[in-house]
């Protein structure tokens, strides 16, 4: 129970330091709704059960409004990169593009840009395509997350987390609860879908699976990687659960449970870059070799998909932790 | 010397029934040409060497113009595969490309022919593109092998590798030469090669070293696999050499140079099956959504070349044979 409420103590803070608005308190906001949610939902019975239903979709708005921006940024600086990797120009400086989003015009290709030299002209223009339509994705994205930060709504989220550092809405049996099958509860669920993982598959390199539908007609996210984005919130939420039990989010965390965290954010970013190349080359009238570009990307980014399977595979304990 | 000599009957024997123009006639005879051809490049100092330099650009010439209309042929089959793999229409039957070379006109595209329903207009389109480019290029190898094997040139060929079957132009010294020193050599040549090669990066799945040119503006093939190439002539080398000593193509091979030699066939057949793909990319006019398929698909064989990197350093044994 301390442990728990020292961690609303830890959230209710992070909270109240968002409306600073910069980068970084964003990040921090965003990790704190999602940190939150994370504990209502794995230690649901100890809360009031119409209070926590109220306010799980409230954090989910924060977060998923504030990682949009974000998210948009990162794909497009992961999409330039590898642009350059594929060009055999790695030592080319990529600009830098996490700051402030700008409008970037068609008057202004990416070819005449510093740094791209080296590129073809189906990657530059591939580039330019990528940076003109992530960069708007972006700046929507910013112009709806300011919005929302100004919105009485989301001041009544901050009120009811800051209220949360001195009064958790706890059921009359909390006190008595223990915790830790409620957390056990979370890893068993991880270890169940990690199990239904094809794990064997992934094991074995190139594999060639993350790409079997590569050219598919259809342009759903694949659904091959949906069980593993599932296991990436598991692991999470398994992740959250072990802090509060331990003492926080400054407790010590097992290597290989970050190492496969890792291996499956990076399978998350290189899923949504493919689908952005493959998105991007539907674009009416591109030129063949924009298009040829886009296809190489899109393939390079579903074997990183690939690739973070297996490194998923080799970092995760194989009798459980 | 006994060995040396019934392998030269081995090559004659398949010579002789080369005339008879079918494709396991014409394999047979390519792969004779190029046995012969590896005898006389090992143990070159046992053979008068006038002789032999006049006959080995000859016996290349046969075996390079008869192997071009099969690896046309090959190349295709490779591509259409993939195609329907990257589809996720791997279970469609594909229609068998190694028979008779015809002529696809751009009138029948490949979206209408059977097996070929799941397939994206792109997929369909690029497919069709590269059946009519892989079979011209077929049908003109085709020709240009029938041409050579009725020539004056192919038969003052036959008629030489003929007499070798009787009479093999040894130097003096010949009789008295060990051929295990010069089989030595050419094993110490291909360890010397693998050395040299970037194995310890092609053991580390996923390196992403293979597709590291993607998108170069350079159209000659990837540098980066040309001691690949060149490893996999030497290990042929040395294995017919072995075969020599052990005497003729019947003897018990190491099933793990087998396994080495398959892997470089693969990346050599997937190098050049994605140079085709680039190729192909940049015929004018084509619709972005072919060029975009083109574009996955010349990703997708590059994979397949660094993976073959990948099983060649798996099979090859860390201490020499």
């Amino acid at each position: 129970m301390r442990a728990l409420r020292l961690h609303r103590e830890t959230g209710g803070g992070g909270a109240a330091g968002g409306t600073e608005d910069s980068v970084d308190a964003a990040r921090a906001l965003r990790r704190t709704a999602r940190r939150i949610s994370a504990s209502l939902h794995t230690f649901r019975p100890l809360l009031d059960a119409d209070w926590s239903e109220r306010i799980r979709p409230e954090l989910a708005w924060v977060s998923g409004t504030l990682a949009l921006e974000h998210a948009c940024g990162a794909r497009l600086e992961r999409l330039l990169l590898a642009l350059h990797r594929l060009s055999g120009a790695a030592a080319a400086p990529v600009p830098a593009r996490v700051g402030v989003p700008t409008q970037a015009g068609p008057a202004a290709p990416a070819s005449s840009a510093p740094g791209r030299g080296n590129l073809t002209v189906g990657a530059a223009k591939a580039g330019a395509l990528l940076d003109r339509q992530l960069t708007l994705a972006r700046t929507r994205a910013h112009s709806t997350a300011l919005q929302a930060l100004g919105s009485s709504r989301f001041h009544a989220v901050a009120d009811q987390v800051a209220v949360l550092a001195s009064e958790v809405p706890l059921t009359p049996a909390a006190g008595t609860t223990d915790l830790r099958p409620l957390a056990a509860a979370a890893q068993e669920r991880l270890a169940d879908a990690v199990a239904a993982l094809p794990l064997v598959t992934a094991g074995s390199p190139y594999n060639a699976e993350a790409l079997v539908h590569g050219l598919s007609p259809d342009p759903a996210p694949h659904p091959q990687d949906t069980p593993w984005h599932q296991v990436r919130l598991l692991l999470r939420l398994h992740r959250y659960a072990c802090e509060v039990l331990d003492g926080g989010p400054g407790a010590p965390v097992d290597v290989r449970l970050l190492a496969a965290g890792q291996a499956l954010d990076r399978h998350r970013d290189a899923a949504e870059a493919a689908s952005a190349a493959a998105q991007a080359a539907r674009t009416p009238r591109i030129a063949p070799a924009t298009a040829y570009a886009l296809g190489v990307l899109h393939a390079d980014q579903r074997h990183e998909v690939e690739a973070a399977r297996y490194a998923f595979q080799r970092s995760w304990p194989k009798r459980n932790p």
